[in-house]
């Protein structure tokens, strides 16, 4: 930690803080400077109390860490990247590249056996749909619960593709985790620290969003909550943070693809789909994805997305999903992926 | 809701959206003007599958919805305004003004004891202490659980304070509601909609904060999931929000006062302590909160702020909480508060 | 300058820092961790070249300066608060609290002078009117010019209230100077430098409002712009900064006030107008800037606010421009301000 | 425009608003629905006076705008593709690609041709350099001005490259666009209307950067005040917005490359260099561009970053560079682009 000290304070005052630095179990080091004193307190900021309630001093002007919050997570601590293996076909993170396509919701089966079977055909190689849907308002369709996992269930059995699907509650932890091969961690609760402990303690794939207006390091520090309750299957997915800007949903920050590829050794995928909420912008926003460097892709497919039951107008026709797969195949060459 | 067309598209595909805006359950109403075809869709659109998902249409430019999405939580429903009743002497959002004082965590019988004589002496009317917190780090001090519960039962019985207290887990309800007299909902699970629904069904007050990027239309939206379960004593608790600022940790939006108070009957609180992260500029916030005509204030006080073991740069000192007390008074009497 | 060196590099990578920063004119003072090491970089941060460059270095993590970068406008340099004489009865930041209202822009003379004797009569003590007028939109009236600045000039003849009005382009810098008394820079050229260092070369007092997403750090600096071209009649206008919400136009930001009284000794005045964009939370945005120590507002007051040539939803109309004034009184006293 | 009325008005209240919609020259149209009663005012938008000054009125709930605000720089108006000719061999918006590269600010002539013949041989084709530099304060280093001007000049005779640099002052317009062949506008000025009027009365291509705040419809209507004043020679070139994130310097918002090919005809172009703010995510940042479809890069290049006299984080080296470039040429295939 870097403790800086207003000008103007006096000798006492500046000892009273070099004594609380030691108190709290750090060594100290002053350097006096031009313009303010400044006092490097040596010792790991991860296993000491916090010296940042220091900033609550008046003799004290900022408090600055030096170490990164984030461990098991970093690059720093496992240089090699990482790979999450969903099934003996689909392992995130290597040289094959994979497109994850469903229903936002699952509605009924006839609508998910017939998506599942297009994105099959296409290319896709793990299926998504919602069963608990987290809706805004308490009035709107929240999903088709357990049936919806069955129908989840059986459309893996028909076509041979894992199931990713959102999990929102702790109470349904055991049910949603006998049903799908990743769990899915939605963007507003990409804090909900308990669930994602839960998460973590099946064992299985965790897929985690980025909240909807999370810093990178706090995205990062979420995902220390899953390796630190020692499940290593950690995949990131940017889905688009809240701005200021009102043409698109979210602002979908595809920077993150080379950050986390730099400060993390787990996959990363991107969900255009959420991360603008238009299906006009998909096919261009999935280029740019797979040329940066992405995993994955995360696509909501619906067979008439203008009656879809949940955010019709961000999910792909299956023509224009098909039309997609095709065309992101000479980016996905470029990248040096399969 | 409001159908925008865009210009030079056929009348068949003009017919194609009528056709399913019927089928919706709407009757289409056609107003063709200067540069654009509008057709208005009859019907209630809380209760019909909703037409934003035909933005989904090529022939379509814009679909605006008309009536607001929250029912229970608005004005317009209870023109009068709710009161809390907390205890037999907190009911908020009556004449009286409330002050929820007390540490931002439980940290021991000492400090949570001497912290709760003095909010009280000063004039506080509820204790507040978070028993389980919400980490951004899983390294972080995660709160006592029960065992602080179980202090701050003891701290209300010596000072007769009732007590606000963090649920941040659906497995923790029956226990946090067994010791709290108010269910804090922080911002971090504020659209954790499973735990509003959980913390609606015990019947005790709620007190919602609003999400870290929450636009004031989500929050009451989460507010209706609390009335919609029946459960009608829901106070909101504006915290700041997350902004490009880095000066404070959050931006405080004080406008949320006269905003709740437009459009909700539900009373309103202020947190400035979250709100800016900062001890020093709590003082003036509060001044700011009371003479906008907020509900009462949470404030977050601590024998010695330095040496927290959460959030010390933004507690307040006992001496700073007295002054604070005494300073707000004017403003209470200006704003024709008790 | 505190420079933070990634780990696991090799001593001659670390002595290629140590000679750049004393190439740069800086003394080094190292501090080696438990995790990083850390290097001082003792020497003042604003007359040497920046260190912040050695952020493109491979073995460099992070670079964090230690000093303020403003220092004309800092309360540091200038303990005691400024005031800013506009007239013989207008000293802004002393006692005296001014409300500075009027029309968003001047229309016409019966507009103006209708509008001028009654916010005068209410007891405001400056007159607001944009006679040039930055637009969104090329095809939206861009102001009277010349001709508003002479309807403004008789209003003050006639009511003896200064004046403030925008100052949007170099090219008018004399025009508006011989007619204005205080001259407005707006939020859209709040880092327009060139028209900062114009502005202030005339010697006027300068009303800068906050840009749009100006962190505090940017605005004191372009404040410092003023003061370093030798104008000390600095007044700062906080007037909403722009986030994600949509409810209003903008999120006034009122932790501006306590935070410019901490760091600069410049007075601040608050626009609640064009802070929310709707008149409806003018009053109670009002009663808290009051309440947080502002040394004054600017409001915008128009005599038929839905027939107004530019903003209308945020102009008050003579009656709720009365009333407030009236009912901002008491917190006036409880603020210890006439 | 759309004119939601409030419910439980009464009649009396609803013609007012009727007559004010006519006496502004619109052509009202009463829909009643089961919730509101909306009115249709038929008109053209832009040509009447603005009906959303309504909003004001107390029974009024909201106002929609229906047609689009921009005319000359939409698609609608042009359904071609645009291209700006800056040079016989740069034709903007054309099946070439083009990257503009140099330094962030011209130094010396050493620094400057050095980099020129770097970047030409690398194959990019316009080059880029800063004279007169926008800065946060007033005691950083503000360009060479006219000096630098001469050794762009310099540098283009030896190279053939033109010259891409920022106008930031209706003082300079004449003495930039004398030596420069595409005026920048900068993120600080993207909406000071009277320097783009200048910049668009001199013929000269015009690259306009987004604000740092801008929404898109903003920076579309910016865009027109060029095409309004008879200048068609407009590049959008979006370098990044500001968000609640810290890691890098901006958020580059790749999505706008789809959406300003959506919605206007003119070329775009990305600053992937000031879009994050540091050199290693640059490479990424082009890759994603290139293949979404942009008409061009906009690169800073220094041949020692460290050393820079200003944003030395975000510039490449040589070689990088030179990477770079070898790097984007599978993805420019891909892309269909030379």
């Amino acid at each position: 930690m870097i403790i800086v000290l207003k000008p103007n304070i006096t000798r006492r005052q500046e000892n009273a803080v070099l004594k609380e630095i030691q108190k709290l179990g750090y060594e100290p080091h002053v350097m006096r400077g031009v313009a303010r004193t400044v006092i490097g307190a040596i010792g790991d900021e991860r296993t000491h109390a916090s010296l940042e309630t220091l900033t609550a001093w008046p003799q004290v002007e900022s408090v600055m860490p030096v170490q990164k919050r984030y461990k098991l997570v970093s690059r720093e601590a496992h240089p090699s990247s990482s790979t999450v293996k969903v099934s003996s076909n689909v392992i995130l993170g290597a040289r094959k590249f994979h497109v994850m396509a469903g229903p936002c919701s699952v509605e009924s089966e006839k609508q998910l056996m017939a998506t599942a079977k297009v994105v099959k055909q296409a290319g896709a190689t793990v299926l998504r749909g919602g069963a608990f849907k987290p809706r805004t308002s308490p009035y709107e369709f929240q999903g088709l619960g357990e049936k919806g996992l069955k129908l989840l269930a059986k459309a893996r059995q028909e076509t041979g593709l894992p199931i990713v699907t959102e999990l929102l509650s702790e109470q349904h932890v055991d049910l949603v985790a006998e049903y799908a091969d990743i769990l899915q961690i939605g963007t507003r609760n990409a804090q909900n620290f308990q669930l994602l402990i839960a998460a973590a303690r099946t064992g299985k794939p965790v897929l985690l969003k980025r909240g909807l207006s999370m810093r990178i390091e706090e995205w990062l520090l979420a995902g220390e909550y899953i390796l630190a309750n020692e499940n290593p299957n950690l995949i990131f997915c940017e889905r688009g943070i809240r701005t200021f800007e009102t043409y698109t949903r979210n602002t979908l920050d595809l920077s993150t693809i080379p950050i986390i590829k730099n400060e993390s050794h787990c996959p990363i995928v991107i969900d255009p789909s959420q991360g603008c909420g238009r299906a006009d912008l998909v096919m261009s926003l999935c280029k740019g994805a797979v040329a940066m460097g992405a995993d994955g892709l995360l696509l909501e497919v619906h067979p008439n997305p203008a009656e879809a039951w949940s955010d019709g107008a961000q999910q792909l026709t299956f023509d224009h999903f098909t039309r997609l797969m095709r065309e992101i195949k000479p980016f996905l060459a470029a990248a040096g992926r399969d």
